[in-house]
């Protein structure tokens, strides 16, 4: 069993910082990411436990000992990464930093996560239809937790007159710039998270300037 | 056999129609389209030849002298939508519009298409990685020649000083928006496309509105 180990990630121009509990054992941890790769290169169909015993040099004894089944890590990738941005966004919330703060560090968080996590949001978009109907509703709950974060950070600008407000289907557009991006990003090539981040959240506060202040 | 049939999509308020070509015979359109919504149900991988043939209630044969396989009918799917796409933007930026009524022509498109093809668009974006690598890099081939419809019409914009530019990942974000929504807008309840079309076009025109005047 491994320990509880935090991510932290500074922002320190923004004057925010989140920590964010990777709360697993290290051989839960490692067969995740493991099964993540594998799904995202492979085909969550593609990959049978055989595979999975493969490639983290576990019996399937061993295996199962950690993991309930294939369809459960797919639901834990999913689900982890998304709680992983809730527990962010949280943090970032109760900062009580000015609303257009709470947005560029909300973009920040998300890029973060997402080059950290790209195999796992890969599986998640391309196989959630793989996971029960049940499943499937705890993670859109997820993702609806985590959209409420973004309504939170636009409310307090709106009340404070710094934004104009806009639509639920131009946020969940907005969202979607940043939940594709996984799929055209390389973290390997392009720019840094920050750089790609603040682009974005420049995007969205424009949108969420009031008329002629922008 | 059948006829090669236009869809117009007509945009009063702008002032602008496109006229889609859907030039496919009418049993491999109507294999395509079974075919999209199979797929897009049960995934690529859980549906055979026979499925195909039960769905469509065509033997194999009569099914075979249609298609070349089933990664062909796949590729047709992916490609297909992005060919219209393409064709539609073509003609918007034929339509010598003004580059703000350019970008909502555009908009508008794009939803028109994705409420019509949304199986087309579940398939492609969750099964691309089924294609073999050249065909996958036909159908990013279609994806760029789509960018460059955009980028051709901001550009316009930024020449006669009405917007201002935006950096190739804000564009790719921004058009992230557009591709990601497949997956939430329900086409039956939500607002319609032209509705949803306009208010993503707001966001689009909000950031390349140079700073003070929007």
């Amino acid at each position: 069993m491994g320990e509880a180990v935090d991510w932290k990630i500074k922002f320190p121009d923004l004057g925010v910082s989140v920590r964010l509990p990777k709360n697993v054992s290290g051989q839960k941890y490692r067969i995740e990411r493991t099964a993540a790769g594998l799904f995202a290169r492979h085909g969550f169909g593609s990959v049978g436990v055989a595979d999975l015993c493969a490639a983290t040099d576990m019996g399937r004894g061993a295996l199962y000992y950690h993991i309930k089944s294939k369809e459960s890590v797919l639901f834990d990738i999913a689900a982890g990464y998304m709680r992983t941005l809730n527990a962010g966004a949280s943090q970032i919330l109760e900062a009580g930093v000015e609303p257009d703060v709470a947005i560029r560090a909300l973009s920040r968080l998300f890029m973060h996560v997402m080059f950290e996590d790209r195999n796992e949001m890969t599986v998640c978009f391309r196989e959630l239809h793989s996971c029960s109907a049940e499943k499937q509703t705890e993670i859109r709950a997820l993702h609806r937790d985590y959209q409420k974060f973004w309504e939170k950070a636009i409310q307090r600008g709106v009340d404070s007159g710094r934004f104009r407000g806009i639509s639920s289907v131009q946020l969940k557009g907005l969202l979607g710039m940043y939940f594709y991006s996984f799929l055209w990003v390389n973290p390997f090539q392009s720019k840094s998270a920050d750089e790609i981040a603040d682009e974005f959240a420049e995007i969205v506060l424009s949108a969420l300037s009031p008329r002629g202040t922008h």
